[in-house]
């Protein structure tokens, strides 16, 4: 899928790892369109007086990103050397987000409420400068989309916020078969310069929460900093009210992490950039021409069906063929002999169902019937990593937690999961959803268990008669809490 | 399409303009996969270490290129500033092409002569310290696609250089209706490095030359500055063969120069984004909801035969519509009134002939004929557009040129159309191919009339009894002398 490159922190994406994010663009992309958002590009660099009216406006915003201070290169007696002569006047920062620049743009483009809402999205690379970076997960560099809107007034934004939720938790489910639950990050967790900001958060097999997807609703912050405003249709002068939400290459390692076992990776169908892979078992033989030609055939009839299919014919052992796919994750895996050929028939393996006990298992078929139910169990196998994921998280969000020590007792000392703990998953309990110092402390003892709270789903039960876990006050929310990545 | 940001030589690309990008990615990426290529994503930031290599290896190599030197700022009494404890110890550079980030990957993969070819492709930002920039044509941030393969021999990768060179002639000619010339480059406008390199060159309205793509066969230079070795059938560690070969958004500049007219764009409808856009005459009555009905009807069936078309219900005047959408050069432009609605007609404008004489010529159709020969109607526009830059550029090379002076006369002095100068054209020309000093020679001759030799076309004519234009020697060689951007 992906290795690490000689530059720090930044991934190579192999092409394996790219077909998939390709998958992901198409899906999503047409998804946004459909939304009404159209996409533009904008610069990779901005200039640092925009980050710093941003910095002035904003709190808590991140200060690691990389800088670009020169453009020239020379030579200096055979070493190549910055050359002090190109020194930009002001710096450039590559961007970690195009909040500032976007909204620079958007000064310029909105006059008028007949301009609104501007709905506006770009998919590009984006560099932020982490200390301990892991593949897919946290990378220096990472590709993502960024959704910029401007609305008239504070229902629309945030009715654009949660509908852009909604359109990640779908996605995330049906195109990943990743089981997410979308809700409100605690005050303590927002974009810096959000008045909201929700996500989705998926349980990754370990037990841990990833962040999958976040959309924010910025209130006038933005539009205020960057006076982004229209004239209303009375004529007066008003600040728009801004949204901004992503998802980015994270999400191939949160699929890596939902759906792999002890063989490697399992691509849920939708996503995979080859969805039947046929390795014909070539004997360096004058049978192979026939075979060949089985598979070629095979592949045409299934290809007819829109079905993504490859006939590997690397010069490679078959059985390293096989094992490759299955370690890539290719959802069907067929393997052609003669005697298939000869039958008519086709052999293949499952990869979510590969093994019975430590058995490889797979199936024989007349090849019309393969054909004919290639949709069929294409879609039983995405359907099956989804049910797969979706009873594990169920099985594993506790709710008898009641008081902190329960909490403390629950999950051990802070030794995580990947420190060999147990597999531990979430706790879903009753907050009295404390604001400043209050929630800062919140936070810390939480930190302390390594744990934190994901969000506040937005299906909430039913809080009668709870208290907070951590005053003992009424409770008025219901949030999960677990360790993360 | 496009706005200068306020970011030096970094532009803001547009909805309409990004559509424009995003049909090109779509329509020659489906080029490049069929020709068995696999899309890769590499390092935005390249080791300084890494340019230095290739520049002990490389002579003529560019040093105009992004440095980042930190990775973070701070704030030092309410200013934001770089944090001169976060310098990198070694810069990284922003790429400004990926041959060598891609060869190091190329030198891990490739082990023996089973994992050739290696083909490769990457969509991606680079950056390129420009002097003087100009939208789409010539920018500091561009988007392009990088093609980076290795081969066992030089003709593999040879004919790996001319394969792709004929992929962006049939994509320019058939995708963007713009005819082009395919050729080889003269030694002195080959890429730093490469060994051959080839592009194709479109003759835009004011005659100048674009180089709208090209295509380097890079001998072993590369692979001996990187050490791509492989092991051969016969178990010799030899030195890969590499290509590389890229477009970029400069095309979408080379689409705008070849087929705008006094009223703005003209977009071939394969590339529009819309390809049919309606805009109904709305009056802000009750009858609206029936014109609206109708019009959506309409897209309907239109879509169905998988037309990108648009019902535009901005609410702007329609005159006001209609004029956008032919600045911007939708390829048919529908009005429907009350009088269309009731008779079941469609009034439509073509883009590429919209008026005769200074008048505005529209068509009106039933409704029926209409939705039934939308395909063909796009397809006449299609090839209308080729057709007529097909006639311009074979109109506008001079063949009877014999002598230098007789360049210098035609071309006249070294004032271009831009500067007020007559449209000239190209000339084509019969030399003797000089190398070394006598080619540098005929490089200054030229430039100092601000001409270039562009390339010497893959279909020679005859050169019997032809001499070199340069200087009077037999000729070997037919190239193309031209202004350029």
């Amino acid at each position: 899928m992906a290795e690490q490159s000689p530059v720090r922190g930044c991934m190579v994406i192999k092409p394996w790892g790219w077909g998939v994010w390709e998958r992901i663009q198409q899906e999503l992309d047409t998804r946004i369109k459909d939304t009404g958002h159209e996409n533009c590009y904008f610069p990779l660099f901005i200039p640092m007086s925009f980050i710093a009216k941003e910095a002035e406006h904003v709190e808590g915003f991140a200060k690691e990103m990389a800088v670009v201070t020169h453009h020239r290169l020379k030579n200096d007696g055979g070493k190549l050397v910055l050359d002090p002569e190109a020194k930009l006047e002001e710096p450039l920062i590559v961007r970690p987000t195009s909040e500032t620049i976007i909204g620079d743009a958007f000064q310029r483009w909105v006059k008028s409420y007949r301009d609104l809402p501007l709905l506006i999205n770009q998919w590009a690379n984006v560099v932020r400068w982490e200390m301990r970076t892991r593949l897919f997960l946290r990378t220096a560099e990472f590709l993502w989309q960024e959704g910029h809107t401007a609305h008239a007034d504070r229902d629309d934004a945030m009715s654009e916020t949660l509908k852009m939720l909604e359109v990640y938790r779908e996605f995330a489910e049906n195109v990943l078969a990743m089981p997410v639950i979308a809700g409100e990050k605690p005050a303590n967790e927002r974009f810096p310069g959000a008045d909201n900001t929700y996500s989705i958060e998926a349980m990754m097999q370990d037990g841990k929460a990833l962040q999958a997807g976040t959309s924010h609703y910025l209130g006038t912050h933005f539009a205020e900093a960057q006076n982004i405003q229209f004239q209303n249709a009375e004529g007066k002068l008003t600040f728009c009210h801004t949204t901004s939400w992503g998802v980015s290459t994270r999400l191939i390692g949160g699929v890596i992490m939902s759906h792999g076992d002890d063989d490697g990776l399992r691509m849920p169908p939708t996503i995979a950039p080859r969805q039947i892979v046929i390795v014909p078992m070539l004997r360096d033989k004058p049978e192979d021409a026939e075979l060949k030609s089985y598979c070629a055939e095979l592949q045409a009839e299934l290809k007819a069906q829109g079905i993504r299919v490859l006939v590997d014919l690397k010069p490679v052992k078959s059985a390293e063929k096989r094992w490759n796919w299955v370690r890539r994750g290719a959802p069907v895996i067929v393997e052609i002999g003669g005697r298939d050929a000869a039958g008519n028939n086709v052999t293949f393996m499952r990869r979510d169902r590969l093994r019975d006990g430590d058995k490889v298992v797979s199936h024989t078929q007349s090849r019309a019937d393969f054909v004919t139910n290639a949709r069929t169990l294409l879609d039983s196998i995405q359907s099956a990593l989804f049910s797969e994921a979706k009873a594990r998280l169920d099985a594993n969000i506790v709710t008898n937690i009641a008081t902190f020590e329960d909490l403390e007792r629950y999950f051990g000392s802070a030794a995580g999961e990947d420190e060999g703990g147990e597999f531990k998953g979430w706790a879903g309990v009753a907050w009295s959803k404390p604001e400043g110092e209050a929630l800062e402390k919140v936070g810390e003892r939480l930190k302390a268990l390594k744990l934190s709270i994901r969000n506040a789903p937005m299906d909430q039960p039913s809080l009668a008669g709870r208290t907070c876990l951590f005053t003992g006050a009424p409770a008025r929310e219901y949030v999960l809490i677990g360790r993360s990545y």
